[in-house]
């Protein structure tokens, strides 16, 4: 067995109600496999700002250098949302910790249960065998260029900002990736407006001579957002920006039947961050009617990349595939057409994925 | 019968091939309502490049300030996609003209023709009775802040830059528009990240106590890409800024079917400015395949917008309507699964569309 030190970040709205499931699977697998994994618990965001004036205090922080991983909720408030004017904001904790960890690297693998293929709005033929795997750069971008807003107010600007060695990190993770699957990479831009895009195609059309058996196509950003409804089959692994990333992989949860379904990992320098794709969703938040699945395949996520414990992980898979086979469903997987679902909240469902990992 | 101006610029790739029809829909409507309509030509992007090395010449700038409005094609060619080196570039021809008219509106209205219900990706239930008008600023947002690139050329950057009047312009087009249709707007930002999208939040929600009688939603561009799939019913007019309109409306061809098939309207000062939304695509330039339909609807929408002839336009749509019900289809319209469509090149197809104008 191996000894870990995870560190659960469960956030705002329905991060607290789903991250307890991505847990209680690190602790049913410590305790199959006789692994040592011990936990503790770190605020961000709005509970953050609630207790301490600070959306990533530093006590957190610290506890996040100390980790071998981290499992996150989400994060946001609908205070925020509703009031542009506020300086302290939720997201600013979440920015903070990627780029204090230096979390470049955000996977998003977007991949279709079979179960599930009646659940997206697209259809299933279109659907049925899409395997996508995004690498989205997390540290740099317009998320993190400079922000100016004028003293008159009248005025407001974010620098959208790259470096070349903030490309070329992330481009070889993704070309790495690419040899490992089906040999293909599509990088997204906006090369014929943006100069930052057109740095991002340089880096990696000069990659391209290393890695030759990787077959390479460049994307605009527009188009790429069609595709993806158009012919999501033809991606394999997609590398792209911040902001771009951002977009499409949320567009690209509908593959997946539902954004409840999608975890994601972010590596880098050091400790690996591993989050559901989904926001903090104050509409549903505190109905216990979320959806646990993108947490515990988070938890799944971090059991094979940041400890190497693939047949932990896949374990965890399977324990979800056969919750969907037995026809548990949480609200947003639903088929309404479907007589012999069973559709339960957040709890019931994490305790079916539990049942069926023993 | 009225008497009008009417620039043709056919631009590049399969922009050459399409807007010869939309033209010749504005002539057959001239002769059968008898309208004056007087026709120029001009050069814009790549082919301007070659042939005067600047992708928009000022003598396509004046005869585009003396027009009452213009037909355009597409922009861009493969080998400046390849070279993002380059200095001169067809689309700087796009983005100056769009400037320098004051182009500061850009419509996208996405309707599905019924009889392209089976077309599209998206399950027909989910598109059923889906009408969406998109209002994308366009002189504005990262496209036209400052470009940087270090002399050491390792670092770009662009400015996604705002200012209040900008904003307000375009969302006060977007809310008149709104009170005409089903009373909704949805105004599209990402304001828990980007200070330019909190300054577009703080004005849409100003304008919000003008027009008490439009019902506001204001949401993020990453949720926004993935309700468009997921619901696009839930979208009556979306109001949002220039890079992320360029993405959503690329992924709403979706809803309408195929690219080939919207149409836009950019106005703002004086001329009115009508495209496909569809690019050049130079990989089915010159093959006589591309579809026509969104040229002829773009100049459908001329009809109305810039002319307020109503009737006109409305007999262009119905002619589009007709010749789809005949069955005739270019290829990026066409189902597999459907016998009796007559699968045909853009010259046969546009002639069906001018026959059934008679
Ligand atoms: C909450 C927000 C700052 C965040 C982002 O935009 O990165 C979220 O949408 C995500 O994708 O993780
Ligand atoms: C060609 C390009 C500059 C243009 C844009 O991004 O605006 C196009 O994609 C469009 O949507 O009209």
């Amino acid at each position: 067995g191996v000894d870990k030190k995870i560190l659960v970040i469960p956030g705002d709205g329905i991060g607290q109600e789903v991250t307890t499931w991505g847990r209680k699977v690190l602790e049913t697998i410590a305790t199959n496999y006789k692994h040592n994994f011990t936990f503790e618990e770190g605020i961000m965001g709005h509970v953050a700002i609630e207790a301490t004036g600070n959306p990533l205090p530093d006590e957190t922080l610290d506890k996040a250098r100390k980790s071998d991983a981290i499992l996150f909720g989400a994060i946001g408030h609908a205070k925020y949302d509703n009031d542009p004017t506020l300086k302290v904001r939720p997201e600013q904790g979440l920015l903070k910790i990627r780029k204090e960890l230096g979390l470049y690297a955000n996977l998003r693998p977007i991949k279709l249960f079979d179960e599930l293929l009646e659940a997206s709005s697209i259809k299933p033929e279109i659907l049925r065998g899409a395997d996508i795997l995004f690498f989205r750069e997390l540290t740099g971008d317009v998320y993190f260029g400079e922000k100016k807003r004028t003293e008159d107010r009248n005025t407001a600007s974010d620098l959208m900002i790259y470096h070349k060695y903030e490309v070329e990190r992330i481009a070889r993770k993704a070309f790495e990736a690419a040899r490992t699957r089906r040999k293909k990479l599509c990088s997204v831009d906006k090369a014929n407006v943006l100069e930052a895009s057109r740095l991002w195609r340089e880096v990696v059309q000069a990659l391209e001579k290393e890695y030759t058996d990787v077959e390479v196509e460049h994307m605009f950003i527009d188009n790429a957002a069609m595709q993806l409804v158009k012919d999501p089959k033809r991606f394999d692994v997609v590398v792209t920006g911040n902001l771009f990333g951002d977009i499409l992989t949320d567009e690209a949860s509908q593959i997946a039947g539902s954004m409840g379904m999608l975890a994601s990992a972010s590596v880098g320098d050091s400790v690996g961050f591993y989050e559901p794709i989904h926001g903090s969703a104050h509409d549903i938040a505190g109905k216990g009617i979320a959806n646990p699945l993108a947490s515990i395949l988070s938890a799944a996520l971090m059991l094979d990349i940041s400890f190497g414990l693939k047949n932990e992980s896949l374990r965890v898979i399977k324990a979800v595939e056969a919750t969907l086979k037995q026809g548990f469903r949480t609200m947003d997987i639903a088929n309404k057409h479907t007589e012999n679902h069973l559709v339960m909240g957040t709890d019931a469902m994490g305790a079916k994925v539990l049942e069926n990992l023993s």
